[in-house]
């Protein structure tokens, strides 16, 4: 280690979620160099507050590690699926766990083949950690047991179906981290003096680009620049940066509904925690501090689903404001002015 | 602005380059507070180096930027792309993109259409400026004159088809920024002496995990830990961390041939520049300084595209590490050990 | 060979087709076993004529066939690539295409890299043939020349970048084969009186389904039976019925506008021919003789622009019919009444 | 329905299976006009029979449906996902499903959420049966149930999620219809005699091929021909013709390894059946007969597992015929000499 770099700190807010976890309003750090950023953000939030906050729920949360099992031939594969899907296995993988971490714990197994492969999928609960940590030394502990137990060789503790810090459709659908989910309906009215423009020019953007657009282009994100709040606020808290990769994937849905603006923003897979790796760093603890979720929550895991909240609502802010700048051709503007 | 957030700066190295513009050893800074990712870059540093360091080119350059626009019906969307292959009309664009940018230049417009949209893929050569406050500006100005022109109507300046910050399979196969390639043959005794195994493990390991995996995840990302170098190297050398998604796409590839290692890593969309954006922090400047890379290059371009050479190199180390730390068992260890 | 299987055919029709090349009423011929699909297409055929018919262009164009060469490393790639991008070079390999076919012939080639791999994606304009046959024979011809020329090996005649018969997002952002896109805009009336439900239902079906549900499956399909009408179509007309795979990738668009229902049909790879292979047989050309495309075009090619545009507008009548069924929850009794 | 469409029908052959059901040798019945077609896959399979046959297991079978259903907001949204957690409301499920089918079994339900959406993926045994009919009547009658129970409203009783014919990383991940693997090891003299080359210039190939050529185009399907074995035995057996998209994204894998070739394919999706629908034409059926599997099984379920082993094996035949035709570059002299 030769020292650090700074990133600047901007913030944004007040923005308001009725989470299950947060409740109440927040300002959200956002670390960047992109004043346009910062200020599209804000914009976006003004938007979600005025019409009285997002509406947020985590849908799935674990951490997975997939290692994969070189097997003989297919008959041994069929083996090892058979042996995974008997429940007193699972419970004698799940004690073990047990032995490898005081906080973790075993969810459930997965089976996958291809050729002589077999990836086994665990899904753990890592309360207020991201848990890759934790679900690779445990992963390291079952894949003892099961090479020992069964006719297979590990081939590699992480066989990339976990998938960590890759864009998959795996996790699309399974999730990963944090399944999290923020809506808002906004009047017309907030519409109007927020994002000046209307629900149906909103709604349009939406359709031909991160719909058409992106169907289009094979992409796996269908969003305007969840990535851009993802990286933001994860520098700024302490997260696995490299996670952006995950929280890009994000589904976004804007709609016009009886006059009103219907937006969504979906992520299955948003890995956040609030205790270990860079959230120690002081600096990061104090943007930490600012959302009342340093270190772990009490229960254990409140603090990182309250973080996941906020971090999605983030991102519906500032889905909703740069779709909004598309609609009234600000965007190159924007650039202009505010130096991004 | 609130403040600055402080990532620790770890340095990997001597690595080895024979690029077209990266010519010799280098110490490549990685933000990050994960120690096991500096020890396990450095590495595969050491071992690429000790074969007499990577053979790196940059196969493509470019940035773009896709307007979409809707049009009456398709019938006017035929004509739209008639337009757009007429080299005189395409001459009139380029210059008028001259008169908005100093460094940047209109290479190309590859029309696109679904539905009532056409998108119009406009790639740019953006000299040593990663270039999308440029692009968007001067495609702010082609839009102008192509909805003057023609019976269209500007949607949005961005219509997803850029591909900004999603993963896509568009940007895996057109490519977007620096389309680079790092390859390098590591003699049998490197292999063993330095990654502590044998190429066939090795390639072992990558066949089961990064292709089949990858395959089986419904992955865009095929490879080991892309993610992890260039988030690092991004944050340390100030650039846009969100396009660190881009980055996740890369392509590995190991074999055994002949008793040697062969490994190379392509990276279709690598978006870096080394003026403009966060690389004028002080901190990410002598970042760029320590690579011999900071501010515009001489002539202009190759500074960006050393910087380019010089991660693509830095990624190619992290995967032999990792895949070779996979098929020696050790990743759990470094973690324990290390304190990932 | 032994013998044949029979396929029952049915027609739906009259399907009203406001083509570049397809001008008219056409009785389509579907070869299924499934009676419901018959009935589903030609109510859809119904809505579609009752509103004044389709309107339909191709916007591309093309056979494609991409040889993967192996190169000793990266620096001998880039001398393939400035090679084939030099314009006289590939004028002396259109020359050689034209020794080898009477009426192919080669449009462009584009240079793909990865590893120690060049891609060469060759794209050939086939008249009314399907041309796979013929693209090959070029290839094969093509491939000669460039090994002569430059220091590199031919790995295979096909590297799976061309694509065929494979699901790509390749073919979805460049196309193959026909790119055709069919469109129609039903009036309020006729989608009451026809399809039995309300343009916002049909809409708001679709874009639950073949927008949201397509985009969490990890899909390169978005739409809802768009394979059903190209497998049967391409069986009644002698077509490769493998190539349903490509068909397949479909993007649907159903909207509400204005009060009436925007919906359109864009498959940018519908490889399709009137002369050779399977068209020659009596009973599929009698189904061509039927859309009057039986044999070569007048001019070359037109017949089979012709046939993708009277195709593309069967598997609109398709999407209309089947979402239309969902939003009046009819699938079910469809299949017990009409026995899929 | 005006009459029947005939499609030759080849046969390759005799092809030695190891299945779990399929034992013996078999005659394999192709429906295509392409001669090339047959020759290539009957070369495979006299190199797999020659070798002692292809091992072959079926390690998933399920046919699903999706229905998606709105709900208010995400609040809802988790309330649907609890109560189909449940077991005792499975169970409730699972019973109304026996009223609606003398074969089916309703085996699990998995909750996806995005938006306002709740998208139930339900999977059932079909036993011989295709059982799209079944499945879609039994979810309608699911679907009744839930919207009585819950506070949802059924949006379409396919929501895309199933995935009934697109390409989709879902059913690549999870399986849908029969999920089945077919493996060889050939000797190298089988290699060299039957298919005139070496095990490393195979494997060679298939890794430039059909690895790094599919992942370059950004494609689903991992294989050289998957699509073409599927679609001449699925026309000749009465499948559902339009299920060719699901095959066609085999994952094909080919190797040197100790001197031997080893080669397989996993289809994680080959929805096939030996009743109902295009099974009880009398040519179809004759074909099924052919391979001893026509109508249901002893015990129900048998023959249809039959049927997709002996498919999956002569899918690896043509890979294999395929990928070593390209190794010594036969494929253009294939299509002169035998017409394809």
């Amino acid at each position: 280690m030769i020292g650090a770099v700074q990133v600047p700190v901007g913030v944004a807010g007040p923005l308001a979620v009725n989470g299950q976890f947060a409740q109440g309003q927040f300002y959200v750090p956002l670390a960047t160099t992109e004043g346009a950023l910062v200020a599209s953000v804000n914009r976006g939030c003004k938007a979600i507050t005025a019409a009285g906050g997002a509406i947020v729920r985590i849908v799935g949360d674990e951490m997975t590690r997939a290692p994969v099992f070189k097997v003989r031939d297919v008959t041994e594969a069929l083996r090892v699926i058979e042996w995974i899907r008997a429940p007193s296995n699972v419970d004698k993988l799940r004690r073990a766990v047990k032995q490898t971490t005081r906080h973790g714990e075993l969810l459930r197994i997965d089976p996958y083949v291809v050729d002589d492969n077999v990836f086994l999928r665990c899904a753990f609960d890592t309360k207020d950690a991201l848990g890759m940590n934790m679900v690779t030394i445990a992963t390291d502990k079952l894949a003892d047991i099961i090479t020992a137990e069964l006719d297979v060789q590990l081939a590699a503790l992480s066989g990339n179906l976990c998938v960590d810090k890759k864009p998959a459709a795996m996790n699309v659908i399974e999730g990963r981290g944090k399944n999290v989910i923020a809506e808002v309906n906004l009047p017309r009215s907030v519409t109007e003096s927020e994002l000046k423009t209307y629900p149906e020019q909103i709604a349009d953007v939406h359709y031909r680009k991160n719909v058409i657009g992106s169907i289009k282009a094979g992409s796996l994100g269908f969003n305007a620049q969840a990535a851009n709040v993802v990286a933001a606020t994860f520098i700024a808290t302490g997260q696995d940066v490299a996670h952006v990769v995950e929280g890009s994937t994000a589904i976004t849905s804007i709609l016009e509904r009886e006059g009103q603006l219907h937006a969504s923003v979906t992520m299955s897979s948003l890995p956040v925690g609030t205790v270990g790796g860079g959230t120690g760093v002081k600096t990061q603890q104090e943007c930490l501090s600012m959302l009342g979720v340093a270190g772990g929550g009490n229960p254990p895991g409140t603090n990182a689903k309250k973080l996941a909240e906020i971090i999605c609502a983030a991102v519906l802010a500032g889905e909703l404001s740069l779709v909004a700048a598309l609609a009234t051709r600000d965007l190159a503007k924007a650039h202009t002015t505010l130096g991004r």
